[in-house]
């Protein structure tokens, strides 16, 4: 076979009998393959390639938009650059397929964030060219700075480019690291992929700042400006010296911050075309030779070569694999619905969000209460202080997090809000297995991490109805709730009227049987009760099922009664085991000199790779099937035959 | 008695017999009590509230530098504003002494940082004139933010006051803070105390602007020259018209960012000397009438009017309470010598410090590899993250962090340091209870929220002599390690040499006796083996003595086996109980099947207040009284009489 390019998409080659369609990209197998092709090939390439991602994504979804609009940006980066000994980091890194696909894992395509397949993110174990892991957003300049700062400290002689996102930069971190690198004068390149619009609408200055650079011509250019100008006023005489000196003087002060990126010690250049290839070939040759670091401002659209995308908006920030039929609504939707019942009656609520505000369902409710509604951007530490701040001037703030951006406001969370006990309402989406996605967006610590804190309440429910419930008695509570639930539909269960208040700190019992104690937590109710049916179907065994409902504060009256019977408990959690619901009972029990078999189930101690929700719990055995078997184990039985248990009570 | 105040220190009042010495600060109860005062009695009261802060700081120790430097800023505040219906925040709150003085609690400096007396920092609970608590550093604007958007909610009609030092400005959620408040243009006013020194040297581009602002007068002045000059050239003629059009555009532009606070959206003024207490009063009154959000930058020099503090470096800071003798080391600086050893041997470590350098004992580290040593300023997370870069980079950094603050680092060491196993190792000072910060300040966490996550190994050294070890096991480890250490003075035991590595994953069996396991972690070993004694001289019970070691990975084998032993085991740590080392004791026999009685000693589930570190220790009986006493309950002893229990393999 050989290589035919030309300007459409595929080519057509006879070889033998036997037609084969090969196209450019197909040949494609490393970056340095880029180094061959003229650039009238890279622009045919970057053709292939968005139509690659359009046939691909559309089946297996994914982040589509943001992949579509760094198609030239990645061709250039790879043409220029030297990967793996130059390394390339890509901010959050769903926009890292073009990047995969140029770098030998085409064929993976198909596998997309299935279990067993290709990651939607960077993963260092996946290729060398993925120089950083990434998944959350704003640490590409940190991890850059770090191997900036290593290749000078070896005396070695490579590049560091760190890929960012506009919405990004608004992260705190973002700007430590900026100021860190600016600190130090690294060798170091930034490009910033403005598409003007990250997951959600971009928030403040920075946002600002972006939006003249790229709207205001006379702005840019503001530097070589006021060079024309000292020259052309040079002219003027003897008359305007003084204060010609005077104005020289001002300008070069004033030409110092004219970018926030020249505050914070880099160069600026930009903002560039990011689909002009060529001008990004040459700026990024350019940008080897600069000393010192350098932001290179590139603007570029989402879902480009799309038109759908291009012109829509943050729906297409990821392709869901699949269009619902007329299932239940999800936990995140019916959250959103039970705030603005609640918000229409109280109007101390208001709702903070960290650039979730569509991941949260909360759309709809900034319609509604576009002054009570906050998405304050990247930004989860001012986020959480923030709420403390609104709580503590008499607010009911709901700050809607997803469990794994909430670890970035672990410490707001026990400095400003629990320590001074303030009502603020943590509603934890995305808590448990979140399915494609993978490792970096697990949602299993929050129960261990929250749990710790003094006055903070953690609460998880069983099906959507009771989260309506939940969230209004989290809402009710003078102090700090976490309500978690979990990256799911509900379970269909209709929602009863109206908002009313669970008993606080206790749990409910939904099945009374005396061989076996199951104490579920949230999402593992439902399958808990599946498991108490076969086995009692199935084995003889009853099960007593409990609706945890509350990790923190216990059921320690019920827990306690359950332990008195002496009876195994087996507990069921979709959380991470390592000081999870299961360690909190198990605590309890010990500290009432309850001594017991007492069986825990939960996430364990390893990073869970990416899969469909329902299959990684399967094979976590998070199921009914799973939670039968640790019950048998539990009680020491042995196969499917009869009941070898005695009946403690029957 | 009346007031009599004129310039002197003191004035004298007879009042019947008895002299009495009176001063101006003594009739201050209450900030409303400053409006009635003149401009030279606020000037004698600064005066009077330097002297009080020197005679008694002296005595009971606390941050003296600090408040030295904003007492003037913190009377034209009070004078200026009305507490607590304006709402002032302090930021770190180690310098709201002052604040506490004109808000009535002069009388309880006595008690400063005391058990039951005087907090250190700001607590809501402790006076209505503390708007927001503090302690940790960059929060003041985010929950500023917070409370301005409450009182708009509400169209209450009131003023919020952020006061935050130039080092809290570079942390991310201090940018944050601002990002937002210039997006929403809030009524807010934030006060900038520039001391030109944080605890360490200040990082970074933010920190090299405020050098500009402060040292360079034509950069201050650059807006009104400009002005200036435009209107001079405006008589120059026709000629330069069009060029004189460009040059305005181009300024109008330039303008906007000429400081980075203009560019969040703020309008600044400043510097202004943060000790002129008219000026500052003015400013301040001026201040109130600007609508969007104001950055007032304040020029104050910490320890001002103490030369020896004005003139020396971060020493100053905090003063101790008391000066040590011949004591043995601490912890920290056994930290520091070993850190500096390994570094000498292995030319890939490098040292990592969020604006903790003197704290973590790294000055002379520093000094021998500078090149080696990073004071990335208050920026945690980027240090997180950072380390990752330099660990992918083939580095093997040290993160130099006390526990409370690599909370602000959660995120990042799981989501870059330990989902890509990285070899980071955390070196987490101030594990445990840290004495007079209190409750903010505490580091009790940390076992809780580390263990849980996967890759991430946990230990605590028994002494000294076995942190270096430690260390050095730890830096041989390839994976991310967290050694913690408390805040305290190491005991005395001799620093064998040469370094070497622990056996991993192993703990250390100190003492052997068949009635009771005691398995102690770190800072708690001492105490167990003094309260083993007495246990075996006093009751007859002969108890092994586990120096734990590693809360992660845990010594399953030895665990296992002393769980079939059948024996009660007592866990003693100095961390949060819910799901700290005692629990993860507790997991692991429960998943082994083994059902004992287990106590667990630790912190509780409360935040705990200020005090010196062993009498809170005490307080928690977390000494060998303390262990003596959960080891008689658990054994189910009575009284101090004979042996009631079967010696089970004696």
């Amino acid at each position: 076979m050989h290589r035919k390019a030309h300007c459409g998409l595929l080519s057509v080659v006879h070889s033998g009998a036997i037609e084969v369609l090969i196209t450019l990209l197909d040949s494609i197998q490393d970056p340095k393959d880029l180094k061959q092709l003229t650039e009238s090939q890279l622009v045919t390439l970057a053709q292939e390639i968005r139509d690659f991602l359009v046939s691909s994504i559309s089946r297996t979804g994914g982040h589509f938009g943001a992949n579509m609009g760094v198609v030239e940006l990645t061709l250039a980066l790879h043409r220029v650059f030297d990967s793996p000994r130059d390394k390339i980091l890509w901010d959050v890194g769903h926009q890292g397929y073009v990047h995969k696909i140029l770098t030998g894992r085409k064929d993976m395509f198909p596998t997309l964030r299935k279990l067993g397949g290709l990651a939607g993110f960077l993963k260092r174990s996946e290729s060398p060219h993925d120089a950083f892991g990434a998944g959350h957003s704003s640490t590409s300049i940190s991890a850059a700075v770090g191997m900036a700062v290593a290749r000078d400290l070896r005396r070695e002689n490579h590049h560091v480019i760190a890929v960012i996102g506009d919405g990004a930069l608004t992260g705190g971190m973002a700007l430590e690291a900026m100021n860190h690198a600016g600190d130090l004068g690294l060798d170091l390149i930034v490009v910033l992929n403005d598409n003007e619009m990250s997951i959600s609408n971009n928030v403040g200055a920075v946002s600002k700042y972006l939006t003249r650079l790229r709207t205001d011509p006379s702005y840019a250019k503001a530097k070589a400006d006021i060079d024309h100008i000292l020259r052309q006023l040079s002219g003027v005489g003897a008359k305007v010296t003084k204060v010609l000196d005077r104005a020289k003087d001002a300008a070069r002060h004033m030409l110092l911050p004219i970018t926030p990126f020249e505050g914070f010690g880099f160069k600026y250049i930009g903002p560039i075309d990011g689909h002009d290839l060529p001008q990004l070939i040459s700026v990024f040759e350019r940008a080897k030779d600069i000393r010192g670091p350098v932001l290179i401002h590139t603007l570029t659209q989402k879902g480009k070569g799309y038109p759908q995308a291009e012109s829509s908006e943050d729906k297409w920030h990821a392709w869901p694999s699949a269009v619902k039929g007329n299932q239940p609504p999800s936990y995140t939707n019916v959250f959103a619905a039970t705030v603005a019942e609640m918000a229409r009656r109280d109007e101390r609520i208001v709702v903070v969000t960290p650039a979730m505000l569509s991941g949260s369902g909360l759309t709809k409710f900034q319609k509604e209460f576009p002054t009570r509604t906050f998405d304050v951007g990247i930004a989860e530490q001012h986020a959480g202080t923030f709420c403390a701040g609104l709580a503590a001037a008499g607010k009911r703030p709901i700050f809607a997090v997803y469990s794994t951006f909430l670890q970035r406001a672990y410490d707001q969370t026990i400095h400003d809000i629990c320590i001074q006990n303030l009502p603020v309402l943590l509603a934890v989406d995305r808590a448990g297995i979140v399915g494609p996605d993978g490792e970096t967006h697990q949602g299993v610590f929050d129960v261990a991490y929250l749990r710790a804190v003094p006055n903070m309440a953690v609460m998880m429910p069983k099906d959507e109805n009771e989260l309506r419930h939940m969230l209004y008695t989290a809402s009710q509570h003078d102090g700090p709730a976490a309500v978690r639930y979990p990256r799911a539909d509900g379970l269909g269960v209709a929602l009863d009227e109206p908002l009313q208040a669970l008993p606080w700190g206790k749990s409910e019992v939904l099945r009374e049987g005396a061989d076996l104690t199951i104490i579920a937590l949230g999402s593992m109710v439902n399958p808990a009760m599946k498991a108490a049916q076969t086995l009692a179907a199935d084995y003889q065994i009853e099960s007593t099922v409990v609706n945890l409902r509350f990790v923190k504060p216990l059921d320690e009256e019920l827990i306690v009664q359950l332990g008195k019977t002496g009876r195994p408990i087996l507990t069921v959690e979709e959380a991470a085991l390592a000081g999870g619901a299961g360690s909190a009972v198990a605590e309890l029990l010990l500290d009432h000199g309850l001594v017991l078999p007492i069986r825990r189930k939960g996430v364990p101690d390893t990073f869970v790779e990416h899969g469909g929700r329902d299959e990684v719990l399967h094979r976590l055995g998070l199921d009914a099937e799973g939670i039968v078997q640790d019950a048998l184990q539990l009680l020491g039985h042995k196969g499917k035959s009869t009941h070898i248990l005695d009946k403690v009570g029957t």
